[in-house]
Formats: C-alpha cells, sequence, structure tokens
C-alpha cells in the first residue's frame, strides 16, 4: 500500500507520474476489496470504476471541477481517494461514512446520488451556473448504461444540446444495470461498440494516413479529431448521441488508466458537450465477481483470498423475505390466473420477480430503470384485460408518482402495485428509505392502499388485490424477513378495508398499527402492560385505505389512541385517524408514531427505528407516557 | 357537410372510397373550425391532424384496434368521427364531452391522456395485451415531437424494441409543442427530415432502378420496403428509431391523406415495432393559426372568417393574471438579482416566463417536456450558486415528485418551485386540476411551502424566497386573474411561516384559509356573520408549511375551527391543524372544507367550485352549520 498511503486528496495524486497509475489503481482495488469483504456495501461497481475514478481524479482539479456520479455505488474508489481511506471502514455504518457521496460529507461529492439517471442534469445545472458566473470550471457526468435507460437521464441529455455548455458525460457502460441493463439502448450501446464496418473503415483510413505521413504517433489528438470526423463524414449523424449533437468518442477500454488519462487530458478543453464512451467490467479485478456480476453487486462479507460469500446462515426455520414471499405468491398465482403478469424496473432479483422471468418469461418483464413506464406499462396492460403487478422498491416510487394518477387512478385501473422496502432500509440511507408513501399515496382517490402484518398477510393481500373487480392496489412491505417461519397459508381473500384486532383492551388505550412494524407493537404492548396495569387493545388496520371505520368507531371511545406506521407522520395512518375523529365529532388523545419530518439517516434498521423512537421500547414508552398524563411531543417539538 | 353527416361512427367512413377522403377531410377541419369558433378549446393541435385521423380510422378497425393518442388536444377530429359529431358543442362544458378523450366515454377513447409522452408505454402494454390473448389486434401510439422529449416517451421506445409486440408509433412531427419543441430530439428530427445526402441518395437510386424497370409506379409497396433497406445499408443504424431496432419509416406528409391510408395500409400488418415519421403543420387549413401556433394553441374564441380573436375585453382596471405577475415579478427580481435564472418545462407562455427569456435569453431556459428533468437541472444550478425559478403546471409537478425530495430536498437547495394552475383548473379537467400538491409536498422535510392570498401577496413570497439562507421554497397560486388591480407593491420580505390575521373574532369561530381561496372565504365570512351574529376571525395561513404555530395556538381555544383550501382534504391544511391540535391536546372542532377525496370532473373553476363546496355559498354554509351544532359532513360520508 505504498502509494495509495501518500494519497490524502486527488491533489497528491496529481503528483505522481502517469505512469504510476496502474499501481495506483491496483492498490485501491485491492482496498475496495479488502475493505468490503470485512463491512458489506456495494462491490462489482466500485471495482469496475477504479481506473476511470484515478483518471478523472488526475486529469480534473477535483474539486473545484465537478465529477457528478450517478448512483453512488461506484463511488467507494472516490470516496477513498478524496480523504475518506481512514474512516472508510465505518462506510454504510450509523454515524460513520454516507452510503452515497453526499454534499454534506465532502467538498468532492458534489450530488446527491441514490437514485439512477440525474447526473446528466445536475451536471449541466453545474455547467449553466459555471459559465453564467465567469468559471473555467469543468463539469463531468459518470453514467452506467443502466442509468441511460432511465428518462430523466434522457431528458437531461435531450437539454445539453440546446443550453450552451463545455460538459463532459462519460457513459459507463458495463452492459449491466443491477442485472442485465435492458431495452433497447441496451443493444444500441452493444451495436456501437462492435459495429465492425465503422471499425473497420476507421482504421483502414487511419492506416492509410499514417502511410501518406498525415498522421503519426505524436499527433495522438489530431487522431482522436481525425477520428471523430471519419464518423460524421462516414454516416449522416452516425449515432444517437452525435444525432443531438454532442461529440461521441469511443468506445474506449475503460480498464486502461493510462489510456483515459490520455484521452481525457485531450478532450477536457474541448468547447460544447462531449460524450466519452467507455467500456468497463462489473467486478473488474475480482475474478468471481467478473464471473458473475449481479451476485457480487451489494454480496455481503466474504472471504477475500477464495472469493467465497460467507452468508450469514439462518438457524432452524427462519421466516422467509418479503421479497421472496411476493416472488413465489405471483408464481402460485399467475399460475391459476392467466390474466396474471409481472413487471419490474431493473429490480428482477431484488424483488424476486426473477423467480417468474424464469417459469414463465414471456409474462414477467423487466423493464429496465424506468418507473414512470412500468406503471404506464401496466395500465396499458390492464386496460386490455390482463392483471400486471408492478413492483418497485418504495423510494423508486416517487419517480412513478404522476404514472399512478394520471396512468392509473383515474381510470380505476386493476394495476396491483407492489411496493417493497417500505419504511426504513437501513444502511442505504435517506435516498432509499420508503417514508413517503403512506403520505403520498392515501391522497388518490379510489386507491386502495394496504400493508400486510407478516408474510401470511402478504400472499391474502396478493390474493385480494387480483381478484375479479378490484381498481387499482397498492400493498407495501419492507425489506428483510417477516416473522412467520410457517408462512405457505392458503390463498384467501381479505376483504378490502378491513382491519383485524389482535388484542382487546380496558377502553383506555388502543393501538393501531399498519404493516409489520405491528408485531413490534404487540411486544411493546405487552410491556406497557406489566408497566401500567391497563390492558392495552391492538389492531392491525391492515388498510390504510379505505380505512376501517368500524374499528376507528370501536376505538373513537377510548380515552388515548396511539397509531404507529412505519412512513412519515405527516399525512399517513395518524393523520387519516385525526381526519375520522374530527370528521365524526370524537376527541380522544391521540398520539402518532412514526417517522419524523426530516431525512433519517442511515444504519441497521433497528439503530435507526431506535432513533426515531419506533423499536419495541420506544413504543412501549409512547404507551406508558400518554396513560400518565405525559403526553410525548413530536420529534422535534419544543 | 355532406360526408360527413353520413358518418356516425368509423364504420360509416370506412364505406367511402378513397377518393373521397380530401373531401371528408375538409369538412371535418371547417366543423372543427366552426364549432371551436364558438365553444373555445384546443385548436391548432386538432387542425393539424385532420388527415391523419381519417386515415387511422379508414386503415384500422377501431374500435377493436386501439388508437392511442399523445396528449388529447389533438383528438377533436377523433370525437367528431366516432360518435360524437352532434354532441361536439358541448364540449369540454359542464356534464359535456371531456376535454380530452376518456375511456369513461366513448369505447375509441383507449386510455386518459391528458399529461404528455403517456401513449408508446400505454400502447405497448395494449400490444402485449394483445399478444397474450392471441388477438390479432392492431395498437397504434400517435405522439408529438414536443411529447417525444418527455422521459416517458424514451422509456417507452426503449422497452419497445426488446418485448415483443407489432405496435406502430407514429411521430406526428409539427416542430412545436405547445411553444417551440426544444432540445436535441427537435434538432434531431428536423435534421432527419432534410437530410440532404439520404434524401439524395434514395432518389438516385430510386430513378436508377426504375430506369432499369425493377421499380415502377404499381409496386409502391416494394419502393417503400426499398426505401428502408437502402437506409439500412447507407448507414450502419441510420436514426435513432432504427438503432434501437424499431423498423423507420417516413418522413411523409401528413397532409396527403390518400399517401397516408396507402402507407398505413401497406405497414400495418408487418410485423413488429415500426415507427412512421410524418410531417405535418400545426393549425393547417386555417391560415391564422398556421402563421402563429402558440398563439392559436387555444385562442379562445374568434371569428372563423376574418380569423380575428375575440378577446373578452375587461372593463376598467381588471386584476392580472398571477401568471403575469410572476413573468413580471421574475423580470424585476431577476434585473436585482443576478444569481436569478428561470426554468420551465414547455410552457414558456402559459406561465409568462417567456417575458424573461426574451429580456434575458441566456438566463431563462425551457427545457421541453421535461419537468424531472427541469427541477433536477434546478438543483444543480442551485447547487453551484445560482437561485432558479423552476416554474411548473401544480398536476405536471406530480412528474416532478422524487426530483423535488431526491434532488433537491434532501439537501435543502435553494430551488423555488412555483407551481401555477394550483386548484381546480376548470375546463381541462381531472388530468389538469392541481388538486394533490399541497398533500403530497407536506410531508417532504425541509420544504417551505407557501400560497399567496393574492398578487401583492405572490410578489412579496416570490421576494422571500430568494433572500440568502432560503432553502427550497415551493410557491403555488391558481389560474387566471387575481384581485389586486392595483398589484404592483414594492418588494417586501414576508418571515417565513408566518400567517397573517385578516379579522378578529369573537372567540367562537375562526376560519384559517391559505392561498386566493382565503377572498373568497371573506365574502363567506361577512354572509355568516350577518345569518349567526357571530363575530367569526379569519387567518390567511400563508405557509402550510412551516405552519404558523402562534396563530394556532391562538385559535385552539376556539370552539370551531373551519379550514378552506383549494387542494384535496386528506393531508392537506386541514390535517396539518389537526395534526398541530392532536400533539398540543386541543380538542376544538375542526372542519375541513377542500377538494373531496375523488377526481373533480370539468366545467368551468365557479361551477366546480360550488359543486364541491368550496364557494362563497358553500364555505358560508359550513360556517353556519357547525356553529348551529349541524356539523357539515365531508363530501362521501353516509
Amino acid at each position: 500500500m505504498n502509494l495509495l498511503e501518500r494519497i490524502q486528496y486527488p491533489a497528491d495524486l496529481r503528483q505522481l507520474d502517469i505512469t504510476q497509475l496502474p499501481e495506483v489503481c491496483k492498490e485501491l482495488r485491492n482496498c475496495i476489496i479488502h475493505e468490503l469483504a470485512d463491512n458489506p456495501g456495494h462491490f462489482a461497481s466500485s471495482l469496475g470504476v477504479v481506473e476511470l475514478t484515478v483518471a478523472l481524479h488526475y486529469v480534473f482539479d477535483t474539486p473545484d471541477d465537478r465529477i457528478v456520479w450517478d448512483v453512488g455505488h461506484q463511488a467507494y474508489g472516490h470516496k477513498i481517494l478524496t480523504g475518506r481511506r481512514e474512516q472508510f471502514a465505518t462506510n454504510r455504518k450509523l454515524h460513520g461514512l454516507r452510503p452515497f457521496p453526499s454534499p454534506e460529507e465532502s467538498p468532492y461529492d458534489t450530488c446527491t446520488c441514490g437514485h439512477a439517471s440525474n447526473s446528466i442534469s445536475v451536471a449541466l445545472g453545474m455547467a449553466v451556473a459555471a459559465r453564467r458566473q465567469g468559471l473555467r470550471r469543468k463539469v463531468v457526468a459518470v453514467i452506467g448504461d443502466g442509468s441511460m435507460t432511465g428518462g430523466l437521464a434522457f431528458e437531461g441529455v435531450n437539454n445539453v444540446s440546446c443550453i450552451p455548455n463545455d460538459m463532459l458525460i462519460i457513459l459507463n457502460d458495463n452492459d449491466m444495470s443491477i442485472d442485465r441493463s435492458v431495452g433497447g439502448m441496451g443493444h444500441y450501446l452493444h451495436k456501437l461498440h462492435t459495429s465492425s464496418t465503422y471499425n473497420k473503415v476507421r482504421y483502414k483510413v487511419a492506416k492509410m494516413l499514417y502511410r501518406w505521413g498525415w498522421l503519426n504517433d505524436d499527433c495522438k489528438g489530431r487522431v482522436l479529431r481525425f477520428n471523430n470526423a471519419v464518423k460524421s463524414l462516414l454516416t449522416n449523424q452516425h449515432n444517437l448521441f452525435e444525432g443531438l449533437d454532442i461529440r461521441y468518442f469511443g468506445p474506449e477500454d475503460g480498464h486502461n488508466v493510462i489510456g483515459l488519462v490520455q484521452t481525457l487530458q485531450r478532450i477536457k478543453d474541448m468547447e460544447g458537450p462531449k460524450m466519452l464512451h467507455i467500456h468497463t467490467v462489473k467486478g473488474k479485478g475480482f475474478e468471481p465477481a467478473e464471473r458473475d456480476a449481479t451476485v457480487w453487486h451489494a454480496p455481503g462479507k466474504f472471504d477475500p483470498e477464495t472469493g467465497e460469500i460467507l452468508e450469514t446462515k439462518a438457524e432452524g426455520d427462519v421466516p422467509p423475505k418479503f421479497q421472496d414471499v411476493f416472488g413465489l405468491t405471483m408464481l402460485e398465482l399467475a399460475r391459476q390466473n392467466p390474466r396474471i403478469v409481472g413487471v419490474t424496473p431493473a429490480m428482477p432479483t431484488g424483488c424476486s420477480l426473477n423467480l417468474m422471468m424464469r417459469e414463465m418469461p414471456d409474462r414477467a418483464f423487466d423493464v429496465g430503470i424506468a418507473e414512470g413506464h412500468a406503471v404506464t406499462f401496466s395500465a396499458g396492460m390492464a386496460r386490455d384485460g390482463l392483471q400486471p403487478f408492478c413492483n418497485i422498491y418504495s423510494s423508486f416510487t416517487q419517480r412513478a408518482y404522476d404514472n399512478i394518477i394520471h396512468d392509473v387512478a383515474i381510470s380505476g385501473l386493476p394495476v396491483v402495485l407492489c411496493l417493497d422496502r417500505a419504511g426504513l432500509v437501513g444502511e442505504d440511507g435517506p435516498t432509499h428509505h420508503g417514508a413517503f408513501d403512506l403520505a403520498f399515496l392515501r391522497p388518490i382517490p379510489g386507491l386502495t392502499i394496504a400493508s400486510p402484518l407478516n408474510e401470511r398477510e402478504l400472499r391474502r393481500l396478493m390474493f385480494t388485490a387480483q381478484q375479479p373487480g378490484q381498481g387499482a392496489f397498492v400493498i407495501r412491505y419492507p425489506r428483510g424477513r417477516g416473522v412467520c417461519a410457517d408462512w405457505r397459508c392458503p390463498l384467501e381473500a381479505i376483504p378490502v378495508g378491513q382491519g383485524q384486532k389482535l388484542r382487546d383492551g380496558d377502553g383506555c388505550v388502543a393501538v393501531l398499527t399498519l404493516g409489520p412494524i405491528g408485531n413490534v407493537a404487540t411486544q411493546a404492548i405487552l410491556d406497557a402492560e406489566k408497566a401500567t396495569g391497563l390492558r392495552i387493545a391492538h389492531y392491525d388496520m391492515r388498510f390504510l385505505k379505505p380505512i376501517d371505520w368500524d374499528i376507528l368507531a370501536e376505538v373513537a371511545h377510548c380515552r388515548h389512541i396511539i397509531t404507529v406506521e412505519d412512513g412519515v407522520v405527516s399525512g399517513g395512518l395518524g393523520s387519516a385517524v385525526l381526519e375520522y375523529m374530527a370528521d365524526h365529532d370524537c376527541h380522544p388523545n391521540v398520539v402518532r408514531l412514526g417517522l419524523p419530518d426530516r431525512f433519517v439517516e442511515h444504519g441497521t434498521p433497528r439503530e435507526l427505528y431506535k432513533i426515531v423512537g419506533i423499536d419495541r421500547d420506544g413504543i412501549r414508552q409512547a404507551i406508558v407516557e400518554c396513560t400518565s398524563g405525559h403526553r410525548p411531543l413530536s420529534e422535534g417539538e419544543d
């Protein structure tokens, strides 16, 4: 670790000779492998951009020049080179380094980048800002081919060509997003890369010009510009990007750090928007990851020598992950109901729709990173008689909000939206917490919104949602495992809008919960009963909308109602309960527990739920305090 | 009107000989011109697609075949040909024909299409549904070049090429969205159309083949396929769409109905996804509209003979439109503050940012139909020191929801979001009402959310929002005119989170309002005071977030609080008030007035506000009833 230890900041890197960079890359790669073996994180993406990261910080004057990473998965090398090598062991841990680049953490981190496809728009904004302020600052967006399928990236590219700017877009093409990248763009890039006609002609013409002495190795810059000119001549608008008036360079080998540095040095001062297309291998330099980049996207702990993934073996019968219950139940339902189809925007493995894609490839669609399209495409299928289940992570559903309202809800189409990763997701932090879904979906007319208490309930809700006569139906559930080892219950319908009483009370306190956090509340209630001597009622609401008026009428006579939800408290279950009580002239004391009105940091889910006060202890305490007359204030109150 | 009168449904059209179609087009165009002269609506778009509409219904077996219109502006001809000629005079009127195609209105209307860019995704869903059900149904998406700049359209195109389907995309290229279409895509299509090399080669080769006898006028189908082949040969991936594996035909003259019919007949049965690129002129056949399509997008009443637009002249000093106050104040602020820039997604005329674009073209950006990019681009500029004002219509802001959360709010960037067309917009109906913004924005941490009582307050809020130290700041205001003829007040800051007391009360009833609906409430309060003899307090909250705790503490002691907002009642101002009261153990009777939990139809704003009960009379009645012990129930309650 000789060179790397001398690099605290990119300025140190820039002191090195270009010939030393391959060694820096080697050390940086080793550093990432060894750090992540022990402290899990996003692995394969970061390995793929080691050379690019080194080249960028070597060529550009960071942090004054701006590097905008699209999705921070890939930015571990960037972190290590920008003053955070020593803290890197705290990566993704509570109060440690953040999971994605964050301007609040480092001036080298230029923007929040948890959600894909935003880099070009952000970078264009920065390039315009630099120009307006008369700065000669360079702005570089680094975007993967997977992110290029997102509509936002296209909107950005489309706009780059009509606002004066000198930005550079680096298209990091590894033929992958998390699973394989899908869609025309993927094919397109592949063809662009392998277009033999183009490459042959370029090669021949270049050879000819060398022979004539017009070109030689000393004027490679001219070769590069020449190549571009040939392309333009050869074909009228050779490719998409040139068609959009963006100068196109590449494809280049993204693992040749010296080549990258030379290319970047040549093109960095060119005027106008530019795109450099590089090819990289996800997981590069760690053979098991190169072989299976999907598994090694975020592999957990592993042995850096053998490449063995050290799975934390569960003992005995452990409950399954909610995502697997979704995936397996999809298969069961689809076998029974030929109208069922599945849709995922680039998360087949993450949501377990891959099970259905394997068995029924013509009925399950991975549409790429394209949440809006996923929903609207589902709407089209629903309109003409199919029964789509569209699975999106809760926080990414924010990208399909208008599609849910405009394309699904206005017509009440029978699209089932399964929102995985609802609530606090843990180490991925504020960009990935599914905090807002309950609050932003509840105002939409006609939507059914449900959350299962456990795996069995998830199955029943999925069965219910696909029954004839249902309209748009949202089922949200968290990341990770549930509570029922024995989860394969028969598929039976649940009456829509009907919650369930889990425990009788003595009329003083009723706890209303939504979703699996109800299981935590169950324990808290037992604790609180011991502390207070009261018998506390507990209802699993199941449905946020339509909310169960029978339950609300029943609990309206209690002195205290405590609502518990793993979503933001403004506008969710607690607000729905308050609205009912106000509309029916009932005035119980209502305490709303949920996520606070601030972005929650990263850490383990256990740590985070404790911090926001809706773990077992927090809920117990809230119950005890409200019955003792000490009403707990919402976080942030004076 | 000979032929048109014989066409009740497309089946009647299909009885005609192809040679009669130009006459049908002429009559249909005249019909549209004369209907719209008297009953205003979207004019120029519909005129531009008269021939296409006739050709599509002539060639395709509608309604079994599916035509998916992207943005229903253009669908008036479609309505007239599909059983609605006689009701067409009711278009856009309360209980009359809907402003945009609507499956609830006609089986010929295949999807909700008020928001741009969704047609390809919907049509792909329908094509997949047809295939799964073994139907030979054809599916056609008709999308304008403006809509093609939307990310959703790109996500759709990208996905079309990787799911087996036979759909046809018709790209209606009129070099316009509402104002001129912007961005690389626009240039790209223009170049595609005018590419002289390509056209010359095609022409020469075709002439040669004619000479050789390989081609003649009887085998035009072969010519068409041949043209495609030439293109593919000539260039490796000739254009974007072929690059994405979509067969590309055109560009063709979109006003030659016989040519269109012949082309559509030739390509309709071809397998695989296809794109037909046609050129049309917005406003075609009505000379004033051809000259200035922006003015004639939705011109209001006009004289069909002279082309004079009959403006309803306002008498005396009328209050300005909110949008003009925005546009003029932007200019004033931008002259003072060099950091200010303006952004609009394709609505420079609609939001009056065109004023700034004219005076400061390098500081005001129309980014095309790309709401997500508009916000993220603004975030990039804000990150590097500029002060963007990004103006988006309220209902279109649903498309930028994640961008607001992820790219702006997490970092608290100083982006000012001005949401025009908030509340009920009137004749454009449910897709365009700005009903949800308050409810979906309120849960976002750190956002300031304000709505001005009148034009002067709008100016003050805009001034406040751009002051140093402000974070993300939303200002929402309605379509149309305000109340202050004398609106040019000095620019003074308003303390963030501070509402204002408009009227003192006697402690029994307090009315809390947000935004210009407060002016309606003022009148209603006077009426109610007469009816009840009470003195009723009135507060203009100004800020939904942070909400004014001083006012809430003051009114907490009233017996009745009535909240009035022109947004959906679930999750908005009323809920915020309930949350405060619950958190502070206060139990006044709170009556929440606002938009109901259903999609509100179309009609004049006056009619609609009356229907939903928040006009002067409705508010008066609510006050009177709650004080007399008859608590009004929310709409939809038993």
